[in-house]
């Protein structure tokens, strides 16, 4: 099983932005400058996260991103599916009715008992990620960011962001 | 999120082979003809799921494939584990300490917040896999495979299972 490692990228980025004033933005640039990562590279996921409804765009020479909701209501399910998309893990793809003599159609209408039991393991992984929110990750006492890091962050953010006048 | 579709593969061969005989044994080329699938791609599978313990490959002409252990005592995270590696799906980089002026190593110490949210949902769903036996797809009535399709499974095994001498 694997996750591309978009997905950390844009959870942390989602993480950064969730620091941004109302009415700040911060450029991809910035984002992938704070990650070592290159903008092309990062840019597919942010625009994918702002497909999914997660980042705003801001267009023009004082545009960049910025959440689309609150910390809160975005959870890490929400940004993996957006970077990930909603494909589930195993695809069942009726192995079962492959081969020599396969049983008439009929007998395979009851679902893959293989399929039923690999989407229910996939059901409490998503209900698992939908419970933390991108908010909570910043104040859970069991995975704290630390108040270090934050400030590493808040002191990036006031150097890059750009304030917009929609707010 | 995506899981090879070796899986799918395994879990299905795993499943017909726990309706041999003790003494009995199926080639990988019968495995792969009932999948409608190639032997030497399969057959990368079956060494996956031979030195995870959960297959025993008898050598020879009138070699094959058998359960290692009896059908109860596997589980589908034995062989999703067998065939993907152990690695966990979400692989912390340390994205946090890249980009311009990182902390000290030191304020560091405390895991990623995001790598223990993503790991807590991983845990979750290999618990939900350890719970299922390959024995219990067979028989639990949320998911049966239907006699019809274990009767093909037989009928299949009836012609080309091999009987060795070592049960």
């Amino acid at each position: 099983m694997k996750l591309g490692d978009g997905v950390e990228q844009a959870i942390h980025c989602v993480l950064i932005l969730s620091n941004l004033p109302p009415n700040g933005v911060l450029p991809a640039s910035a984002l992938a400058d704070f990650h070592g990562v290159s903008t092309s590279y990062l840019l597919k996921h942010l625009q994918a996260l702002a497909g999914a409804g997660i980042l705003l765009s801001v267009p023009g020479p004082r545009g960049g991103y910025r959440l689309a909701r609150e910390a809160e209501q975005i959870s890490l399910l929400d940004v993996v599916v957006a970077v990930e998309g909603p494909e589930p893990a195993f695809r069942c793809t009726e192995i079962r009715q492959r081969g020599p003599s396969p049983l008439a159609e009929r007998f395979y209408k009851p679902p893959c008992a293989v399929n039923v039991a690999m989407q229910r393991a996939e059901k409490v992984y998503r209900a698992e990620l939908e419970k933390v929110s991108v908010a909570s990750l910043a104040t859970d006492p069991r995975s704290a960011l630390g108040a270090a890091i934050s400030t590493r962050v808040c002191g990036y953010l006031e150097e890059h962001q750009r304030i917009t006048k929609t707010s």
